[in-house]
């Protein structure tokens, strides 16, 4: 029996939970906030109680130790040493790491190589993972990437229609997102439908925030909607997905933007459901003020198209679908939203129960008996998914 | 019985082609290459001979008259007020040109206003009116728009998720582009099958060098995978169709580019076949040297996946699918790239009848009989098209 943190280290976040393995059972969990800003916080949650504390966590090395320290002090842990385990999240792995890795000195310098794909994030998650080697440094650290589950997407599917030379020489190519999210959740559908994964053609719809959508054959990630970076693909709560890359150039223009980064930057934060209602980048918002606001049913709608046409492209791509499932925020929590996506696979002979689909984020089938496709919610665990690999790969248990 | 022109006035081309209305009957064509370069050609097709001059022609004007002085001297016409019409093709319409319209002293402000959205097409085929109102002023013209067939698309289906504003401000929304090609090919296919077109969900797939694919729903556009400019959508021979926008800030940052018009001009005339291939724009170079060149088989694959991915899409779209229609230089011509799609789409149902599909360039349905899904080719004839919409709108038989 051993405890095991899952770390998830953003710019100025550092999300942490605590398990104990190889039971599973999630101790407590919590978070950094405004990590090297001010106003920072550090909240804990353990045993249905959350505590907010308002301290200066100058840096990554700061907050480890305070929350090293407060879990020993709170009684949550008797001792830091308990810790064997700490599993980082790191979101660009590149073609290098094909799976979760084991933290050595050369896949850290490794990580920190593979910024050019992940500027924002795998700078702060080298730094989370310094910080615990210095603060535990008998612990087994293993990373676990965002992008791995995808590099067994197929080069027709990965490639762009560009000259070849950039891939080769720049690593311009579909990477991917949330592939331990679809990771999970295709495993798990596999076993409340007790057949094995591999016998499914199956697509996973992460809608959270960030969303995505893949497809999965021989239990292998086939294609997924997030491109070279996690812009591409779906409508997002800012991101704009898929658009013709000249409006790029043509929005500068009018807009009198001088530098890409900042077109890029509205790309990102300012379009998807925000940018079309001019309200709110939240679905519940959107579903709430839809009667009255055009623009929020046109966001919705829009969104929900957009998920249709993925759909439909990826059973293309796999020649048929068994098994559809719903993840993340939007995903596992919005009943109209699922309603209004399965209500339109009729082309593939889904159908909706919809006393089964009137539930939030539980596990659950919500097809009906003689739906041609199962389709199922199964609420995310990355974190879970993430001390897992973490045991797994150090032979922790 | 009357003579009329259909006119397509590119950058440096000015092609022609001369009916004789309402038969139908192509007398004669031709091009002017090299308009306004060093090197200009008259090229004229009659009567199954080919003939070409080396002559200076530094502008539209002389272009336009020299046409009609050969036509008369050649005898292919006896006088040239017998053209009653000249139809001209326009690359963008925008919402304004819903069909196509007669040319008056307004419509002609209206498309060069219009040239936003095609910089290198509008101002030059409002050149090729002028020339054609000044050397026939007693001929009626007409502007055939690549886009007005697009304009019946549903907002959910045009619109990027952007901020609203950039769509109200400056227009920035899918605009499709083949239309009078997509428009023709449909109608064509529902005659051959002898249903009506309303009654037909119906795929058109134009795959020229510029390739684009329409979902055809009730008659009109539903939507269609050219963008706000011709660049998005499928694999083309020298565009790159769909990628993640990001990829542009980050090679203009590889390959040092500053002016971002440069790096979409890779996008648009170094990509697709071409760069993938590293050999060719052309199918039909990639399909010769499969065997032995990995990346023109590479390139071949990713184009018919492309184009997989959207056909499924839009049966998503449109909730299923009764009729597929290839056309354009590979879709007519390409008997292994007919295969090739036709053979993935057994999800919907759709089987190929290869004796059939063993032709180039001739209409025909090429799906058997007990096929769900009917598949033809449909040779596309846009000058036909536009010399019909020329007769119709102004009368003139």
């Amino acid at each position: 029996m051993v405890k095991v943190l899952a770390i998830n280290a953003g710019s100025s976040t550092l999300k942490w939970k605590l398990f104990e393995m190889p039971q599973e059972t999630e101790i407590a969990s919590g978070m950094v906030d405004r990590l090297g800003l001010p106003g920072s916080k550090f909240i804990v949650k353990f045993n249905g109680q959350k505590t907010k504390e308002d301290i200066d966590i100058p840096n990554q090395d700061v907050a480890v130790n305070l929350l090293l320290q407060r879990l020993s002090e709170s009684g949550i842990i008797d001792d830091i040493n308990e810790i064997k385990g700490v599993g980082h999240r790191v979101v660009a792995g590149g073609e290098f790491f094909k799976q979760s890795a084991e933290v050595t000195p050369e896949n850290l310098e490794k990580i920190l190589e593979l910024a050019d794909y992940a500027p924002l994030h795998n700078p702060n998650e080298a730094k989370g993972i310094e910080a615990f080697q210095k603060a535990l440094p008998d612990a087994k650290e293993v990373a676990v990437f965002d992008t791995s589950f995808h590099t067994s997407m197929p080069n027709v599917n990965y490639l762009y229609s560009l000259p070849l030379d950039y891939y080769k020489e720049y690593g311009a190519r579909k990477y991917g997102a949330h592939g331990t999210s679809h990771r999970y959740v295709s495993q798990r559908a596999a076993e409340i439908l007790g057949v094995p994964l591999e016998s499914q053609k199956m697509i996973t719809m992460h809608l959270g925030s960030g969303a995505s959508i893949t497809a999965i054959k021989d239990g292998k990630s086939f294609d997924t909607s997030m491109g070279f970076t996690p812009l591409a693909g779906l409508t997002m709560s800012t991101r704009s997905g898929d658009i013709d890359a000249s409006l790029v150039a043509y929005l500068m223009e009018k807009l009198n933007i001088q530098d890409i980064n900042d077109m890029i930057n509205i790309l990102n934060q300012k379009s998807g459901l925000l940018g079309i209602s001019g309200l709110s980048p939240d679905m519940r918002d959107l579903l709430k003020t839809r009667e009255d606001r055009p623009e929020s049913q046109l966001a919705i709608d829009i969104y929900v198209n957009r998920l249709i046409k993925y759909i439909g492209s990826y059973v293309a791509e796999m020649n048929g679908v068994d098994t559809l499932v719903f993840t993340a925020g939007t995903g596992e929590g919005s009943i109209p939203i699922r309603k209004m996506v399965v209500e339109r696979l009729g082309f593939i002979g889904a159908k909706l129960d919809e006393e089964a689909n009137n539930v939030e984020a539980e596990e659950r089938i919500i097809s009906t008996p003689d739906s041609k496709v199962k389709v199922l919610i199964v609420p995310t665990n990355e974190e879970l998914m993430i001390v897992r690999d973490t045991v797994q790969l150090t032979g922790l248990v």
